[in-house]
């Protein structure tokens, strides 16, 4: 399995972990909960690997992989009463394979526009509604 | 198959054909090209049967649609040479299940930032341009 020493993903950096929590590992993947509270149940399904594109993934790796993200999908629709989720894949520069899974509601921010990637502040959650965001989470996985 | 006949996708509606010209039919989608051309090469991937959310796929549907997912992501980096490809699927009041891929270049519009979905200002291409960038997808799907 190809890792980048380089990247924030692959060794978990404190970079990252100050934008995300851990929520849990899945087969192809690792699960995180973005701490920022604008779109409450946020998640970013990152692979495992070091891969850039979709394209990139082999046929087993890619049905793994979004199977985890489908599963993500499920449980933060059903936990956190969502009307849609919103997916993003950007990576310009932090081209790691990952997906942004974003909650929106009828009544919540920015229904019925695209998700704003990059809130312009960031709004961090206090640690017991991050907690109990990955337990709703993790409840919620089939 | 379920279908919605109010649903621009499900009957390939006059305004979608405005958005985006059809450039071919894969085992479970069809894919769009963009007018605009601010990213030259955008594509759209649309899952043939009426769904919302990548968990209402069953196993099948969903690793057929994301096989073609990523031939088109394939053959966009390879045809427009594409440093990354952006992807998103919002969809809030337009929920039928379709990815957009975006080709993203270093000396490109808004490199090292994710893609902006809807173009302030639509630059449709001329219909040269437009079965040119049609002709490059298609050489290039595997």
């Amino acid at each position: 399995m190809v890792h980048d020493s380089s990247c924030a993903y692959c060794v978990q950096a404190d970079k990252l972990l100050q934008s995300v929590a851990p929520v849990t590992e899945l087969a192809a993947s690792k699960v995180y909960l973005w701490r920022d509270g604008t779109y409450r149940g946020r998640c970013i399904v990152a692979l495992k690997e070091h891969k850039t594109e979709l394209c990139d993934l082999d046929e087993a790796q890619r049905n793994q992989f979004m199977s985890d993200v489908s599963r993500v999908v499920a449980a933060i629709r059903a936990g956190f009463g969502a009307d849609k989720i919103n997916y993003g894949i950007f990576g310009d520069t932090v081209p790691h394979f990952h997906f942004h899974l974003v909650p929106k509601k009828k009544n919540g921010p920015d229904w019925g526009k695209p998700f704003v990637p990059n809130p312009v502040e960031f709004k961090s959650m206090t640690d017991a509604e991050i907690l109990e965001c990955i337990e709703i989470i993790k409840s919620n996985l089939k």
